[in-house]
């Protein structure tokens, strides 16, 4: 291997955003309000994603949806028309992530308390959005095929913190150099405790594990 | 459609960035030396573009390469060994993007003045990187077939800001969903001066148009 010469740049860009995260956290906690942090990203097929889970869970528990992006409601008006969940669209106004701060400013907007579930469809971002606990109950990441089975290395921060890792696009397989067995190798080297569940949120192939993961920690959550 | 509620945040996120980066454009100019800032999404296939483009320049031009990521080595190394080139990591530190001080950093420590061509591959980010002019003489965008051809409605200031638009994975364009002119429409509606190339980087069509647009570019820029 060649020997390679490395810059480390360092620049602090955390903004003491723990404090407000926690207190969120605790709130929804005494209120028996899941918040769900889905990071991915542009394009990995987060919202096709959603809309199959919300699906398949959507008699059993009131969800509410909150989508994050720069600009457009594209992803809100998708996820309304093809569950009937409500949903809202938070524009950062060219914020690359949520802050705890930001994310309780939507939950104000969508009124949590009359959902058991919150999903928030953070901004289409492997990096910044990792850096920011918005108050989540857990971090969950998808990463799609046609990205390659490297990112775990290179984007380390978001594999650390995401308790469940969702391998979408499985269908296109075929077309594309993915190792997934190397894949979860690199995604467990970052996190051991991170959960994998691969999926096809266009054939709508492994949604069932993936609601079933779901089901699973809003009983634990709820204690029952 | 539905009607949905937005949100606004806005927190401002720039940091006098402007003067640093026109400063260091200026200083290259007189030097001759042409710097390209590459941007796109995690996966899009910015490294396997730039090993194609540069195996076809290289004879013509010294080119150098700085390669950004939060961590690991992996495309500092692959550039090296597939062209050939010099080429250095630049660690962010965490950070999803790089601002003019940080690329000046990087081109001190490659030593830019011996070489006519630096590109330099940002962090994979279609956020951030927009928003932080890093001094370059051009911008270029990539946006691969996977990702979807809304890209440009939802990410509207990276390509408001790149002056070519490359649509890389045109190889799996039977497998996915993805209309070009639609895409070609989207990008021309934020960016109606932005120039649109079709490639695959895989199998290398369509990457003598890119490398003869560079060779143009730099053509111009030397005053030949």
């Amino acid at each position: 291997m060649d020997k390679i010469k490395v810059i480390e740049i360092k620049e602090s860009v955390f903004k003491h955003n723990e404090l407000n995260a926690d207190s969120l956290r605790n709130s929804l906690k005494k209120r028996g309000v899941y918040l769900l942090n889905v990071m991915s990203s542009p394009g990995s097929g987060k919202t096709t994603t959603l809309i199959g889970l919300i699906n398949l869970l959507k008699d059993k528990y009131r969800i509410g949806v909150m989508e994050a992006d720069i600009d457009s409601e594209v992803d809100a008006i998708k996820i309304k028309e093809n569950t009937g969940v409500e949903s809202i669209q938070i524009h950062t106004g060219g914020m690359c992530h949520l802050t705890a701060a930001m994310t309780k400013e939507g939950l104000d907007g969508i009124d949590e308390s009359k959902f058991d579930l919150v999903i928030l469809e953070n901004v289409g971002n492997l990096v910044c959005p990792a850096e920011f606990d918005t108050g989540a109950v857990k971090n969950i990441a998808i990463l799609s095929v046609p990205e390659g089975d490297d990112k775990p290395l290179k984007y380390p921060l978001m594999f650390e913190v995401c308790s469940l890792v969702v391998i979408n696009k499985i269908d296109v397989l075929p077309y594309f150099d993915f190792d997934i067995e190397k894949c979860k190798k690199y995604i467990h080297e970052r996190n051991p405790k991170a959960e994998v569940i691969e999926i096809s949120a266009k054939t709508k192939e492994g949604l069932d594990k993936l609601a079933a993961w779901m089901d699973n920690e809003l009983k634990n959550y709820k204690g029952v």
